[in-house]
């Protein structure tokens, strides 16, 4: 089975341009098949203030208004994507910028308006497998943007870690996949003020032990859990490593946290 | 050879959601391969408007300062093309959503900044022909959004016209290209208030005359001399036509100009 890469990256790198020139030229130079799947929250929230829009949100989360929906639509499948793909073309990468309506990528089910109404969010429903495989067997990279369809003409506001999570499971149908999860951190640490206390590999029993322990909390608690799940669907292994260290996917060299 | 069709859409029909919705109902019924390149003007000014942004203009020109590119990055390339694709997944039509920087799709030079300087415009240097042809060959249809790229990390804004002429003449080296486009009246018109003056058939004499007389004049000249060029340069056809007719195309029923 041939390998692919999924790399999922989101937060300061996608919003700073030294430190994206940096990761892509990096990305850039890994082998093989790969596709970057990217977020864009910072992004969305700059335009919408220079829109003058007022962005709601219940327990840290952003809900999809109707003008937000126009906003992350314009931003992720536009601004931020078309940037990355202009810049991985730059380098000679042949990247290909899509969202969940193209050749049908992706559609979702819209959330349950119930207890939150989230607004416009789309949650999975099914990949379009072939369509990424026709790309990656034609020599393109995929650079994908939060975004689904519901095949009945709306577009819809998708978590870029769930995309990532349905897209590597799916794939496992197909390829060896090994996902990668960019942060701003080492991977998980025991200590977030000392990188010398990266784990290397995390199993669930020593995952548990540091959820009850406090030294995985917040945001991370979601993103490990769906990381052991993907594992559990096939996914060959899943990686949390800084984004400046994803040059060294392929050496000997890396510091990470594996999953697997 | 095969043959391909080449829609161009621009204006008042990209911005009112009925008509869109109509356009796209009438496109989604056409056979065969086709690809729709779609302006976004209108659009791209609202979206300035609500940012604060003052469009600087020449000679009835916008000219795309910095603020105005991310503008129609984010308009072309987001708003405008992922409603079209998504609307079109919708009715079973299987669309992908490119710029020219999508899969190399197509290169541009900066246009000089001599006598006028227009700001970030693209003037088309390579159309990436192969790539299409694979598109196609895969039974997606290509939606493309009028930015392309100098190869060199900028995304440049493109007239939809000018693209739809280096796409046409350069898919003349792989298909019998016939090439469609939409505007707000039946065609070329004796008389713009009266469609019973319709001319079937433009060749340069009559067109040469039509000028002499003032029946075609303003935006009209330079789009039907870009239109005797395509066919010049192998473009089996240039059809012009309201854009509410497109889907008598391949009947006898049609109503429009054609030169060929």
């Amino acid at each position: 089975m041939d390998e692919v890469k999924v790399i999922k990256i989101g937060g300061a790198v996608i919003e700073e341009e030294d430190k994206l020139n940096a990761f892509l030229k990096d990305f850039h130079s890994l082998s093989g098949k790969k596709i970057l799947i990217h977020g864009g929250g910072r992004t969305a929230t700059l335009i919408a203030e220079q829109m003058g829009v007022t962005s709601k949100w219940h327990e840290g989360r952003r809900i999809t208004d109707d003008q937000l929906l126009e906003i992350v639509i314009m931003t992720y499948g536009g601004l931020v994507n078309k940037r990355i793909v202009t810049k991985l073309q730059s380098l000679n990468t042949n990247a290909i910028g899509i969202t969940g309506s193209d050749g049908n990528l992706m559609t979702s089910v819209i959330r349950e308006k119930k207890p939150v109404d989230y607004g416009w969010v789309g949650d999975p429903e099914n990949v379009n497998t072939a369509f990424l495989q026709m790309l990656l067997q034609n020599d393109l990279v995929p650079v994908i943007a939060p975004l689904t369809h519901d095949g009945n003409g709306l577009l819809l506001n998708t978590n870029a870690d769930t995309m990532t999570f349905a897209i590597s499971t799916y794939l496992t149908r197909l390829y060896l996949v090994k996902t990668v999860l960019c942060f701003e951190l080492e991977g998980v640490l025991e200590d977030t003020k000392s990188p010398s206390t990266l784990i290397d590999e995390l199993d669930e029993n020593k995952f548990q032990l540091l959820k009850q322990n406090g030294i995985v909390d917040g945001g991370m608690i979601p993103k490990l859990e769906n990381a052991f799940k993907m594992v559990k669907q096939g996914v060959s292994s899943v990686r949390i490593l800084h984004y400046n260290k994803i040059g060294l996917l392929d050496t000997d060299n890396l510091k990470s946290t594996i999953i697997r």
